[in-house]
């Protein structure tokens, strides 16, 4: 693998490009489109990747791009830019500033560099493969936490979470010390920098959850899949985030016994 | 009733004296006690009321005080303050900035003044008796939400719900257009910004709504309680609050259904 630096200098760039016209748009009356999926999406999402798309296009033509808005180009590549240019996007459109731009970047489709982007409480995350991860250029650290039962636990919403699925969540939310909703890939962001302990989600796509891996390993936690494996761009959407080993094992090991 | 704005001038004091503490204890290790209802309380909290409680007794020693951590003082009074240092304290703790001061001016019983102050995304939502609300000194309206079906709904916590309780909030999240979580106080301020249309929780205290009555209701709004009585101090903490009384109604109504 390349040297990452020159490529995270491009993702800054990203970032610093997303910010002004997320900030344009947000907590303005922007109309509102319902996808194939049910899920919502706006002219800023739309804006978003286009303007990074364009900066990919001129600066680094021969890798791909896995985008939310406007799909995959050149995926044979071996380096590829996963994007959500909004992820939250029902809080962007509530003005709960909870959403955020990811970016990041895969090499032979495992995530190698992430960054976690918040326009309106000016927060950015950066998570780089062998190195601490930052927040604003601190470096960052998750904290200790033994096992769920001590867990401040955060998931989006209780209801996206169906069948074999929702039992997973009935079990992960009752054992937990703390259950906490409604951040998107902010509580990602607060695992990373140890004021949370674990998040588990479902249903999610590579663009959703590519950018948070290096940020939450790079601060000491863990992410995988529901079996425990790690999750590169063809994972399936079921993850999960922890702090401390300890706690992701446990976590693991409640789902796999709510799911017998 | 007094003209109001002399204690609108306190109402921001206090507030602005609360910034500087919660500040200071944002995102830092505050321990954390559990209080007698198993809820979390912080240094912070202590410090903030305390601070908001010095101001009172110099500037307006014959109004009484209702707050969460220091309880009642000089209740027979007239005009009496209800303080919430930290809405969500749970929020506060995991560094989630949808906490709030809350401080609410009541007349025999009545929210007259309430103020919503958000110290990490500089964001004060300002509303008295006959005023248009404000938000950081703009004024702001809520929006036409014609019915529930049609509207994105708010609570904090699904679990919070029990009993007869679980049944209202499942019909109330099942009928609505989008469900979303996790936000306290900040729903509120949502609603009345017109980026949000309906807040149904249960289990409040005086302290935890008071301060959002005149605010969501000089925005246009209206509160009550889960059978349409208005809110008091002495109301028992079952709370509606939406931007458009259509969408009351049809909440009201649901509810009852619901729990018949």
């Amino acid at each position: 693998m390349e040297d990452l630096e020159p490529f995270l200098t491009i993702a800054h760039k990203l970032a610093d490009a997303a910010r002004p016209v997320v900030r344009k748009y947000y907590r303005t009356p922007v109309a509102v489109d319902v996808k194939a999926d049910d899920s919502p999406v706006t002219i800023a999402d739309r804006e978003v990747e286009r303007t990074m798309r364009e900066i990919l296009g001129a600066e680094l033509p021969d890798h791909g791009i896995l985008g939310e808005e406007y799909g995959r180009e050149n995926m044979d590549a071996d380096y590829v830019w996963v994007l959500d240019p909004i992820d939250g996007t029902k809080s962007f459109i509530s003005g709960k500033p909870s959403f955020a731009t990811l970016i990041a970047l895969c090499h032979k489709g495992k995530p190698v560099l992430g960054i976690i982007d918040q326009a309106i409480t000016d927060e950015r995350w950066v998570g780089v493969m062998g190195q601490a991860s930052t927040m604003n250029g601190t470096e960052i650290s998750a904290r200790d936490c033994e096992d769920l039962k001590s867990a401040t636990f955060f998931t989006t919403a209780p209801e996206l979470f169906r069948g074999d699925a929702a039992k997973a969540y009935d079990a992960v939310s009752t054992k937990c010390r703390v259950p906490m909703y409604g951040v998107d890939a902010y509580a990602y962001g607060l695992t990373a920098l140890g004021l949370a302990d674990t998040v588990v989600e479902t249903g999610m796509q590579a663009y959703d959850f590519c950018a948070l891996v290096p940020v939450v390993e790079g601060a000491g936690g863990v992410m995988s899949d529901w079996s425990g494996n790690p999750l590169t761009m063809e994972s399936a959407g079921d993850v999960i985030a922890s702090g401390d080993a300890r706690c992701h094992h446990d976590v693991l090991v409640t789902i796999k016994a709510a799911m017998a």
